[in-house]
């Protein structure tokens, strides 16, 4: 008996430079039956995430590089049609990864049954997903942020850096300074995010705006952009200040050796710097405490957010691409 | 009453690239009465640190750049002559500050009684001075060393590596590769200084031996060369391994917009690293407990080392010079 169809999203060719929609196309096929142990979920929303990019390479990343012809694994969330998985109940919601309208899953990798937060679905896949929870253990575990610290955000409009900004004026940073792309970007950041300062980086003035904002210098960059701008920032670091090494939107699409080089680091010496990469699945065991805390803070209206819906499978590799040339703004999902 | 002559080094002018003997000059002077709290000591040896090139360009570093005119304070250690401060007695054994025959001093910054330790005496300015307690500290509180870690140490034969290196194997490190200049110091690094594997970075396979040597990958990277050195390891690193910034001394003789620049740092999240810098004043209050454990190690034969003596303080100048160049072999240390 026939159960339907499903679409997904698969890779074409490996990427080297800017992803364009051409290299993903959309595949059609029978919902396969369930094994024993497996569900069916239908996806309701998937998400656009930079840090995707990284497995699009040749080269492998934190996660092994997709090979041309793989579904892409990005994240989604959605409802159990069917189970034969006995942690997995037909109408749980969950999270799951696959730029996909249904995935069947045997509940291993990323699998997450989702609590009742009475918070929008897809925020699942945004503030208490991937990007929330790297502004939250990004500040808590590797920054370490402390009362009365000033703080640097790159890409801070992004939904990564909006949160780090907000958790961090939550979490007593005397100060946080973002910076954005644009006056759009820059206004939302000061009048609604509560940044106390927003710097446009495709202003005429940036170098001029940026050496203003740090003359007090940062104790703490939480970056999201790249080698460029952890170089710029090295200079105006404070002593024993951390730099958290987020994402590099900049820099996904560039080949090693065409790379911008991190140059200051006789800093690191003369300042006592710290940086320190993460990847938040590393934090799995605080994820549940972390997502109940910050739903309230999402529904108290303390820390803000901006999203930007797409409609149809068929619109995510345009969402995506737009990811990298600073056409997004706020959270970027798919309704499928 | 003519209490004698003393002589100094004195910087001629601020150094830009590479240090050379003209930039300095010896000053002959008499020696000073002594005010209320200060007391005169007799140096005997006098240190070259590449540590001390960071303050004598134009630009300020984690001390301030010195002015030309001004005495070069490298490290020393001598005998208290005369005093009149009440805690330093004539006959007390002190480490100080300055390039020079003699020393007056107020007991405030870097002067330090020291203990009998029963080691000779230049060690204070050697492996129980800078070197030894940024090769200790760095292992300890920035490396956080942990039984079983592969280590990689650059400039290994120089005085902080080769103690690194040492002190790492001691401390349970499974294997423990140096990266030197020329097959005369990578067979005292192995056959004397016991690494497992010494990699001799002017020989013509130095990439095929570095691969090789770094198949395994490495929890810990030691770094007292720079940039380039800090960009070629990134890629063996392990997950979550720690990169020590204890030295820059193939940069220090480079102006910022011409360093090498670190362009592989997407291993920073791929891998979790953790980069960091030290000064070892930082931990002063723990140094007299790490300087008692190391003279016990170096007087059992333990830890081994390796030191060049220069006589006179005329020939200090082309010493330290000679650290930029490889020339250098061990610790080398000035008798004034």
């Amino acid at each position: 008996m026939s159960r339907g169809e499903m679409e997904r999203i698969v890779l074409v060719r490996h990427i080297v430079g800017a992803p364009s929609p051409e290299d993903f196309r959309i595949e059609r096929l029978p919902i396969p039956e369930l094994a024993d142990g497996q569900f069916l979920a239908r996806n309701h929303f998937v998400s656009c995430d930079p840090g995707t990019r990284s497995r699009l390479s040749p080269g492998a990343s934190y996660a092994p590089a997709l090979q041309p012809g793989a579904p892409v694994d990005g994240f989604s969330v959605g409802t159990v049609l069917e189970s034969r998985n006995p942690r997995f109940a037909v109408g749980d919601a969950v999270a799951l990864t696959g730029w996909a309208t249904h995935v069947v899953s045997n509940g291993r990798g990323y699998a997450v049954k989702l609590a009742n937060l009475g918070v929008p679905e897809q925020l699942w896949i945004g503030l208490l997903g991937v990007p929330g929870m790297t502004a939250w253990f990004g500040l808590k575990r590797v920054a370490q942020l402390a009362a009365g610290d000033r703080v640097l955000v790159t890409s801070a409009a992004g939904p990564v850096g909006a949160t780090a900004g907000q958790l961090a004026r939550l979490w007593g940073a005397s100060e946080v300074v973002g910076i954005a792309g644009g006056a759009e970007k820059c206004a939302w950041l000061t009048d609604v995010a509560g940044f106390d300062r927003a710097i446009d980086y495709k202003a005429a003035d940036f170098e001029a705006q940026f050496a203003d904002a740090a003359a007090a210098g940062y104790d703490v960059m939480f970056d999201n952009v790249g080698n460029a701008m952890i170089d710029h920032a090295l200079p105006v670091m404070k002593l024993r200040g951390r730099i958290v090494v987020s994402g590099q939107v900049a820099d996904y699409n560039t080949p090693n050796d065409q790379l911008p080089g991190v140059r200051n680091t006789r800093e690191f010496i003369a300042r006592r710097l710290r940086m320190e990469g993460l990847v938040v699945f590393d934090d799995l065991p605080g994820f549940a405490a972390a997502q109940a805390e910050l739903a309230a803070l999402i529904k108290a209206g303390t820390i803000k957010y901006r999203e930007e819906i797409f409609e149809g499978l068929a619109s995510l590799p345009a969402a995506f691409c737009g990811l990298f040339t600073g056409a997004s703004f706020g959270r970027r999902v798919v309704r499928v």
